[in-house]
């Protein structure tokens, strides 16, 4: 005999490899009261945790692919923001019904994602109630060498990859009555399924000062890097990156608002020494991602947006759940 | 500027000494993309992951600092079953509203128990909607020690720490209408606020050969020890220790129902050799703690009861959340 809810963990989340073969510093996986993990010598513990809520961070509508794929992306997303190099994650979901179709595809949607980024799912538990999936994210990084909020110096270039407000435009096509146009599909695809940027972060190590990922917006996350650094940030919205797809589709000036407010974009904010910055783009042109700067952080406290010179006030916030 | 979400994990979650001086192996806490850890050589690093949900777990009228010491207990309780060292905790909230009161006694609760077993809280994600509490204990255990689920041996004694059916009592006089009796007190707290078994779970490294924590109680629990070291399990029921309040304000067959059935106890189910048993027994002792043998392992699947020497069927089933 054989429990349900062990079942269920069986069924869906134990990769069809894992029954066999140790995954890489797996001593004992899922099945356990804990799972064990085997950490190598000179390398910190680093460990992320990222909640998404029902009618919060999904819609109602959502994929469970996407919602399982997005579940694994916002802590990979932490790790990338860290230079950190993701391992192990334990699985915390709590769901109104075990339907068998919706648990395939959030099962598929997350262990793609761990797959294509060595990640194996050690852990977990299944609860029932209102749909909120809580990943734990576990990993390393050699001693000293991660990327710190909280490292920035006075200026540093202010950067960020890829390009930023098309997760927020895709999320407003998904939310409306109308039919998605074709050629809002890819911005579409940027909210649901979200690229995090882990290989980018560990080549930032030792060129960038401090990192932190756009998860909530530029406008609610910048001023924590800054805070946390103890200095000011200018931004020059123009400087901002705007894909071909979100300009040909949105006016530019909503575009801007939603670069600078928009969440889920999980791009990644570095600061870097002048020096630098040349290096630092190299590195990401070899990943083929492309590093904007943005503005410049400078002695001194709060964040400055300027548009061609001019001050600039953000119509929208960024996300804040408790503000 | 300090924005609001972290400002609420500041004010209620970092508890004053944290701020200064750096807690044993915490290289970096609250408030960046991911914690960094240190772990000594020569540990396996342990993790465990468990979920409260509001009206499965705990009732809507429970006091907020048994549901914060109540989320962390289980998990510790976890690191019993493995015979593990807890360090480090994330938390993953997620909360209706942001109301002072309940936050205040929530992290009280959470952080007393933390401070009394040595775990510091490293991170954690604050999301809006259905209340919701996960968190994941991280800890470590010399490699090769852990007590693990599927290391049971034919032959092993089966014996249970503590007393069974208390917590169960407990919830069954929180859910009536009619007032608490005094003498139920201790039934109650019981269920409000359990001991997790960490000390004995150390003390039974090397003497157990196999050990579980008993949260969903043992008609629920015990089938997933006997599966997973293939073997089958004899129980006389009776055996089963039940404390002199529950005696004494419950009917002998449903205490022995609640024993048996009801969840919550966390109290620990251990196997061990014939041998070591006595040693066993001492080690709980010495930490002023009751252990009682219930039955024995033995070749074959299935468990089995029986009462004064007659077989037992169980009336009430353990829980499982998708059964």
């Amino acid at each position: 005999m054989k429990p349900g809810e062990f079942e269920l963990i069986d069924r869906y989340f134990r990769p069809a490899g894992a029954r066999s073969a140790a995954p890489r510093g797996v001593a004992l996986g899922i099945g356990d009261d804990a799972a064990l993990l085997e950490l190598p010598a000179n390398l910190q513990l680093v460990a992320a945790v990222d909640t998404l809520v029902e009618n919060r961070h999904f819609l109602k509508t959502a994929d469970p692919r996407s919602i399982g794929h997005r579940a694994l992306a916002v802590n990979l997303s932490d790790f990338a923001a860290m230079g950190a190099s993701p391992a192990w994650a334990t699985l915390a979901l709590t769901l109104p019904d075990a339907d068998p179709d919706w648990l395939t595809g959030f099962a598929a949607g997350l262990l793609e994602l761990a797959a294509a980024h060595g990640v194996e799912l050690v852990g977990g538990d299944t609860t029932r109630g209102p749909l909120t999936v809580s990943v734990q994210l576990l990993g390393t990084v050699p001693r000293g060498t991660a990327l710190r909020r909280d490292a920035a110096r006075p200026g540093d270039v202010l950067a960020v990859t890829g390009t930023l407000g098309d997760a927020g435009a895709g999320l407003e096509y998904l939310q409306s009555a109308a039919p998605i146009p074709p050629a809002a599909r890819e911005l579409v695809l940027r909210h649901e399924y979200p690229a995090p940027r882990v290989a980018f972060g560990l080549a930032a190590r030792g060129l960038a000062s401090a990192a932190m990922d756009l998860s909530d917006g530029l406008v609610g996350d910048l001023p924590k890097l800054a805070w946390a650094s103890g200095l000011a940030a200018q931004v020059q919205v123009e400087r901002l990156p705007l894909s071909e797809a979100l300009l040909a589709l949105v006016p530019a000036a909503h575009a801007r608002e939603l670069a600078l407010a928009a969440g889920d974009d999980y791009e990644l904010l570095v600061a870097a020494p002048q020096q630098r910055y040349p290096d630092l783009v190299a590195a990401a042109a070899q990943l083929g991602l492309r590093l904007t700067q943005i503005g410049r952080l400078c002695a001194g406290d709060g964040v400055c947006f300027t548009l061609n010179g001019d001050q600039f006030s953000p119509a929208l916030r960024g996300y804040d759940h408790f503000r």
